[in-house]
């Protein structure tokens, strides 16, 4: 229900050729950070100096944190205020879970 | 000269089928990586909770941190040893250049 | 209104004395991290082996970055807990506040 | 010996008055952030609204990171290269502790 895009993008058929929902812009995202993976997997396979394999190492890195800080936004924008304005047990568990995943996010 | 893999891989020819080189221990981290960055891709294609596809996000980016720490301590143990053994400006160059990388690993 | 410490602080009077509320567990781990900040000088002032110096400078880090995950969650548990449950422009001002220190911490 | 400052300080006992040796600008340093770890006990025992004190401890890690990938440096540029060019076990086992407290930084 919840999900990791805009839970919104099926309500609108007529708009999906075209516009860039924020899914297609996750999606967009992810697949780059893909090509960067294969990239390291190409360097190090073709002993390219580790320096600059540990340059692109730094940018996906950089790319993943990103996309988690977007997808972090648009949680707590989503599906944590509405468990809030729905109130009850369900917006302490969201609460916990979000400190959870930003603990984790920080740590790592 | 100074690769992404141990040098000395080729040394040793009869020894190829059947032993983990440095270079095969890393390409099967970065293809672990490769795999968990699609299952990003597959997660936000397939509207999976946010949280979980956080979770995911930040196992990849530890799997990174920890293969590029392997990366730069077997390029201290091999080519800044070298080349500060061999003297000269190359070592300061050498230097210079694994600090930079250090500081984007602890800023990234 | 909405401060470091739990808002109900205030709210007995007569617990004053030898309880142990939130703000003083905050204001001890504090006090702690102003010790081991006074360390880092010392050890700097008497030419202690960097590694030590490193080594202190991390633990320091980790106890900020605790505290700060420690201060976030509050955050979200009072603040925009309430802004939310109230509705309106402040609850959304909130969390775009959040997500950027969110941002500041994953990044620093 | 390798110690947190630059070892050739005591060389040159006239210019002691006047210049600004490492050692003195990692002091500096060192004491701003013991001002900022004050600034964060402050705003706490103040009741300062908690995104403040988030910014505050953003600041005092980046500062401690700033602090830490200087130190690395030096340590790199002198305790490092002379066990290396010495060469023999000991520089192994400082490329050993190099990159375990390379490993903390990033961890932390």
């Amino acid at each position: 229900m919840c999900a990791s895009h805009a839970p919104d993008d099926a309500a609108a058929p007529e708009s999906q050729h075209g516009y860039l929902s924020e899914k297609e812009k996750y999606l967009a995202r992810v697949r780059r950070i893909e090509g960067q993976a294969r990239g390291i997997h190409r360097m190090i396979a073709e002993d390219t100096y580790c320096i600059d394999v540990l340059t692109q190492i730094s940018a996906v890195t950089s790319a993943l944190e990103h996309l988690a800080l977007g997808l972090l936004d648009d949680h707590l924008k989503h599906c944590v205020t509405h468990a809030i304005a729905s109130g009850g047990k369900e917006a302490e568990e969201k609460i916990r879970e979000a400190s959870a995943a930003i603990q984790r996010l920080v740590k790592s």
